[in-house]
């Protein structure tokens, strides 16, 4: 079955202690669809400036993903510039210029609109209902959120909940939203809005799993070296989508929800090796699949 | 198989943003040996002041802890006074006052030195190496560490760690005494200074386990309310001797060692549901085996 994944394609800027990358691919639907691509035909929907290299497009052509969806807009494509701490785990932003999606309306293609799947990416609440609402009816709804647009535009955001079938939110993000310190109750409490699953990301240390009277918990893979952890989620919830859209089942139990979070976790992981999108790229179908009984191995007993 | 549990018995003040309890029983041997009882016979190894409550002892007493290892010296108990704060995560500590710690030497009973795995609690690494030269050769030697002895008692810590078989240290710790910020590198460092094995307790978020090219990682028991999180890591400590002792087996394996921390994890978050040890006191081998099992059903995929 087709994923279509909507969300912002940027050029981003990355310093870490050891290194800096200037107008490197980046953006939450990038990361996603990329990761996505390994388990299912992946459709991206977005927009990117006149100033997008023509090489970070073939970067989606050579994994087959169906840009048709991905709109040039007359101006320059959306920047974000960050900058990681020592440990890796603290990063700030420098700089961030929504430029040509500020005034992007999302237009989805007959063929997004009949994905089975769709994950709608970090982005402004109201664009990812306006991608929602294009979409035939019946498909599993997956959406990410990030702090910004809590404390902005919680109303559309709760809109958001009560029409998606499986919220992607990270650890901050959920005790912000669910106003609660306790991460057992945020993923309560956000599924009681709407979502049928939950899925709270804790970076390095793993994602929890939230169904009804359902609960599953995962570690994150041990890496010894984390070069870039720009896109981890993204590249988490892009091997969710992915995974469970290979499945080509029409009813999904928890199970098969578990271990999506592993493959989105075996992705994230690839993720952080290296720069941008760099390591996702070149991966095969072999070392994921080696990767993901590897992680099994790490947590059975 | 019997187990000694070596280290401090204290009487604590804790107060926690909803209540304060003062005196209560406390310190890193307490929480190991009542977590451990549940498991295998225990023998308790410390010393007390003339001050400590005849009721606590029967505490021991009532889990069928053996006590003739723990000496009564004229003085005060060892007293420890921590604060946490809003979250629950974050403590600081109010007070201590080691009182007869200070001029304590461990003097094992007969029956002590026979025991065939110890765990050498927190305390000072002089003071758990004094134990562990009293025991009978072959036993299981586990040892738990913390910061304070990190910066102050270097040599004496890395003369330890060539004597046993297995430390178990927290998360900060860990970074802090291996002097990377990389958690995987900072096990593989701490095996390479003595242990087989390296377990890294993370709080919330769980614990590892380093072995010879073997690994396991563990979350944490989902809690809604933690009450008072003093003793967790002890109740961890204490439920992996415990299951290990119980196993009665002359070698060990890495599945052994991975599931004496799934026990490890199900004690720490009994302990976390009650001040002091009082949640640990009241426990049956059903209700440990149930949290057991609900823990393999929430991480198996």
């Amino acid at each position: 079955m087709s994923v279509i994944v909507a969300g912002p394609i940027a050029l981003d800027t990355i310093e870490t202690p050891t290194e800096k990358r200037d107008n490197v691919l980046g953006g939450s639907a990038s990361y996603a669809a990329i990761s996505a691509s390994y388990f299912a035909p992946v459709q991206l929907v977005g927009v990117v400036g006149t100033d997008f290299p023509g090489e970070h497009l073939d970067i989606f052509r050579n994994l087959e993903i169906d840009i048709h969806g991905v709109e040039t807009a007359e101006g320059e494509t959306f920047r974000w510039s960050g900058r990681y701490f020592d440990d890796m785990n603290q990063r700030e932003t420098v700089d961030i210029a929504l430029n040509v999606v500020a005034a992007y309306e999302p237009k989805l293609t007959p063929s997004n609109k009949a994905a089975r799947v769709a994950l709608l990416a970090n982005m402004a609440p109201q664009k990812q209902l306006q991608v929602l609402e294009q979409l035939e009816s019946g498909a599993l709804i997956v959406a990410d959120s990030m702090d910004l647009w809590i404390n902005s535009e919680r109303e559309a955001l709760l809109d958001l909940l009560r029409q998606i079938d499986l919220l992607v939110i990270n650890e901050g993000e959920a005790k912000l939203f669910a106003q609660t310190r306790n991460l057992i109750t945020a993923g309560h409490r956000l599924r009681d809005l709407g979502p049928d699953h939950v899925v709270i990301k804790k970076g390095e240390h793993g994602a929890m799993l939230f169904g009804n009277g359902q609960f599953f918990s995962t570690v994150a893979y041990p890496l010894t070296e984390v070069l870039d952890p720009t896109g981890a989620g993204d590249s988490f919830a892009g091997g969710l989508v992915g995974y469970l859209s290979s499945l080509k089942k029409d009813s999904l139990d928890f199970g098969d929800l578990s271990r999506s979070i592993v493959y989105g976790t075996v992705m994230a992981s690839f993720n952080c090796e290296s720069f941008s999108t760099d390591r996702l790229q070149g991966l095969t179908q072999e070392q994921i699949d080696s990767r993901f009984h590897e992680f099994r191995s790490y947590t059975a007993f």
